[in-house]
């Protein structure tokens, strides 16, 4: 079990203010970093939490509108000057090759390493992202753009040894690895000892799910079933509930709702709307159906 | 005489810093914005100098480097969310209509104003832009990619009006426009008073001079002559002279011979490499040769 956490880049929505820089967060994941969302300002944001730009393994966008994607040619350049090569992958939605393709054709001669363009599915929910202990995967939003969230669940753990049961049976110390990833042992006289005997159960797999854009989604909860964190959008407050249709957006209060059902751990909320300078008022709407609720803000860090 | 002034939104350049936005800057004249360069974060940086995105009447882009560009998409979008229905130039070198194909594509349905690509010459230096009040005109630079600065300059200011000459010589109120600018009267005798004895010259119109980025250019000098105020790069100390050459960008103490040479009033320097926290070295490297200089600071405002 290494760290899991998510960094909180910017949680605004599209006006600039002088309150939020537009949507962007990292996933920090062991050693690995993913970004989620790249609006403007992202990559002064990273660096202002002193997150490595080396360590980015894979950039995510949700959409295609500005507050979600228009820090991407910045950071995407200034890593090449930072100097790496190593390839990135980009995921988003229909249209993220056509929108990377100017920046891949002017910076093809000097950015100095190659960006690898993926089309996630945004209608249907589909692994997007897998490496040694993680899986991303998408949760298709509804939005007025082809829109998807992204569910990051850590592989299921290795499980703990007990030292004792197994001098107690003679398992050698070469067996313990096939043992952490669940196998038995068969003793020299043929007994077959279960796994469950000579090993306690790993901690249990943790899961960050980032729902942003969208329009309230029952649909959802299935998909968010006990995730440890969700983060959902919350652009209005439930008197601007025909605002929010209207947009494509939620309220918190729908936000709320969505945590309650999906039986998540914990929440929070972000996407403000220009209007609300305070998100208290936001805050207090989601806590009132799921307390469990927090509010994110520019350099929170939310440990999973 | 109006206001001119210039606005420093950003003076770092291309690595992203804590203590510098990439270059943007606002001349204010009279009652228009005009947005000089437009690095990331410049519609940020816009509001937080509580300068209104309605007075915007063009966008002077002086090269196609992210740290110049990449706040252009999201301060277009914005303008058009702030609810923008006039048409809005945007000035540039070679590869500005390539830059702004996609954007100005993909937002066509929604923006709700039209954007009128210029292609200006950045090999001569010529008028691209005029109204009543001012001229605009490129500044050939050398750097990796075409570049052209901009040299705003005041028309020539009205005359004032002698008011106790003008009733011995029995002038018409009707006719003050006339004489303001520059006509001469003839009396009911057919006699011709020079416009000299019934008005006082104006002031002496006021120019100001962004030249980023470039190598040292004393070519420059017979354009610049006389202006207001010059900005000048000054990415390195001359310690650096070779990597400024390499990078065609100019020292702090380059820059003072330009302003000198041109014999310039003033002088203010920015586009400061990432590697300079304190920029103090780079203002008495150029104050030494010419002490007439101050140093770029985001937020700063420079009265013309």
């Amino acid at each position: 079990m290494g760290d899991f956490r998510v960094h909180i880049l910017g949680c605004g929505s599209a006006l600039p203010t002088m309150q939020h820089y537009p949507t962007a967060q990292v996933v920090e994941l062991r050693d690995k970093l993913f970004v989620v969302d790249c609006g403007e300002g992202a990559q002064r944001q990273l660096r202002r939490q002193r997150l490595d730009f080396g360590r980015i393994v894979g950039v995510f966008i949700s959409h295609l509108h500005g507050d979600h994607c228009y820090g991407l040619y910045g950071l995407l350049s200034t890593m090449g000057m930072l100097g790496r090569r190593r390839v990135l992958p980009v995921y988003g939605p229909r249209g993220i090759d056509k929108f990377l393709a100017p920046f891949i054709e002017e910076s093809r001669s000097y950015l100095g390493y190659d960006i690898e363009v993926h089309v996630v599915d945004d209608r249907t929910s589909s692994v997007c992202y897998e490496d040694r202990s993680v899986t991303v995967t998408t949760l298709p939003l509804e939005h007025r753009t082809p829109c998807t969230g992204y569910l990051f669940r850590e592989k299921v753990t290795e499980r703990h040894i007990d030292r004792a049961s197994c001098d107690f049976y003679g398992v050698p110390r070469s067996y313990y690895t096939a043992l952490r990833e669940g196998a038995d042992f068969t003793t020299d006289e043929g007994k077959v000892i279960p796994c469950e005997r000579l090993t306690r159960q790993g901690k249990t797999p943790r899961s960050y799910a980032y729902c942003s854009d969208t329009a309230y989604l029952p649909s959802l909860g299935p998909l968010l079933r006990d995730v440890s964190l969700l983060y959902h959008e919350a652009t209005f407050l439930s008197d601007r509930l025909a605002r929010a249709k209207e947009t494509a957006h939620s309220t918190a209060e729908q936000a709320a709702r969505i945590a309650q059902a999906a039986g998540v751990e914990r929440l929070v909320i972000g996407h403000y709307s220009a209007r609300y300078i305070d998100t208290q008022p936001l805050l207090e709407e989601a806590q009132a159906i799921f307390p469990e609720t927090v509010a994110a803000d520019e350099g929170m860090i939310l440990e999973l």
